[in-house]
């Protein structure tokens, strides 16, 4: 393996989004799981870490721990959005932004983690009691994504964000891993 | 004074935000500490509330107590983004969103007051610790807003949402003192 | 005035709680509405101030602001704890805590003070929910406190704890108005 | 497998706690990063459960699930109490409280869930301040247990309260298991 498949293998440790996945009604569930487990599996992660542990980076020339975690509930507040912005409009095109930037973002840093663990459990509280209530059709309704330049189901965000929680705390737990802490 | 505007007092127990507002540098701190104060003063203000109460509207036709409390959040992640956005991007259009129909979601039903209340603790401390980094120059950013088909500065959303954390905590305060709650 | 008279104002800024009392029944919905109000009043009362305003003592030789801000959860959750031990025992003698060695532990140092205030919101929630079930008979129910060699009712304790919250409330409140921060 | 022993495995799912566990110094660590984890491992293990599934016993005349939630910050403020009367007074007396009427106030049912994941997180994060600033000579700190009538050092009560969180846990976890939730 060479050095940048091992990078790329850092990067991804629960493997890339297939974002051609088909989502169909019985996957719901378990994918709404998931997003209700992300909060705890989070706070999990990163228990009882010192200072210098948040500060260190999940991979090379990636985020600290400390960004991964502020990260989290900035870009799942994004996506509870773009959930009530379809389900209240036809289509909508929502605004993406820059994550990169963001997290350089100085809350980022003058911040206690705690706080970004408190935001990410309220914000899934609610999150998940939206998601629990939609239907079939509300699933099925649609964003423009101006950057893909294409539509995105609510379903396929689903998936998304199922992913995207897990693999963040996969940096986590697999930086943990690989330092023994 | 007429029920008209009898109505209209209710609706706007601390007045209307005014919209041509000139807000310089000297104001950040005050406006700021609005902010920062913001979540204390909601929790108080619906603190105790019974479950009917939280189900009475704050004025005939207007959105229960229940309601207001889950806006507020909803609200400021929006406004957060948009401070984020117009930082981190070279003014930016902003996405609106529906402020009526979200209050209409199941979520807003389902969800204990206390969710939306640690929502916009923690929402509010990261936010506060950005506006506290901020600069000058940074408080000339702006966005655009595609509904009013203008550009506000990032000093101007500051007024904006130092005024909207006290227009609906007031609408709360006014509704117990009126009830003798 | 004389310096001692100053000091005296200091340290009791709503006066000192009077041990004689009388609490009648009348009174329980407005005792237990001050103690559902004392976590949004704290909350309020630190927003917005810096690391070296929450390091600053509230009087000489008193508390600092951070402290303060720690031991209220910590004697509310004593307070929280005999309030349940005066319910499901007969006349039980509770045991009293340290203070002032409390707040010299590493934990109110360490903590940022969020998480106490986190810590207030989620304990007077549980606490105001036990004390709104409780009739009158509950009220009458009593402890004994081997220090004041006395019984106390659950009544006067409650009166005590809504004085308690105020109180310190207070001393944060009074800090910042002096120094017109 | 008698009908008494299969009663037994679903009350202690991880098996009894050793009274007289040994505990040592290089087990500190470890039994710190359990505790630490315990919120998070509990948010988790509720995640997603519906209103009907969270008012489920775990055993047969066990408690519910909520009732299990609300215990636990009821007991480890028990036990966070402990904690700081050892390392403030000289081998104190301590007060036990009934657990089981406890579970019964009525607080345990009128209170959502998330009110006691979040009074656990907060609790935890100060209780785990306190035990990583904790030396050698403060683990053999002890106090007395009147019910027991014996001494327990800190070290014990540390190793006890790792095991009472993933005990507690390990109901839900194994109940959701056995109904395939």
């Amino acid at each position: 393996m060479t050095a940048t498949a091992e990078s790329t293998d850092l990067r991804f440790p629960i493997g890339k989004f297939d974002w051609n996945i088909k989502v169909s009604e019985a996957d719901y569930p378990r994918l709404i799981a998931e997003i209700a487990a992300t909060p705890g599996a989070l706070r999990s992660a990163v228990a009882g870490l010192s200072r210098d542990q948040l500060e260190t980076r999940y991979r090379p020339d990636g985020w600290t721990v400390k960004q991964v975690v502020h990260h989290v509930p900035d870009s799942h507040l994004n996506a509870y959005t773009r959930f009530k912005l379809a389900l209240t409009e036809n289509e909508p095109t929502i605004k993406p932004y820059e994550e990169d930037k963001w997290a350089e973002l100085p809350d980022s840093q003058r911040v206690p983690i705690d706080v970004s663990l408190d935001l990410l459990d309220a914000l899934h509280t609610r999150w998940v009691a939206l998601l629990k209530a939609m239907d079939a059709a509300d699933f099925n309704r649609a964003f423009v994504h101006p950057e893909h330049n294409r539509k995105f189901t609510l379903g396929q965000l689903l998936a998304l964000y199922a992913w995207h929680g897990r693999h963040h705390v996969a940096h986590i737990t697999s930086l943990r891993k690989r330092e023994g802490w």
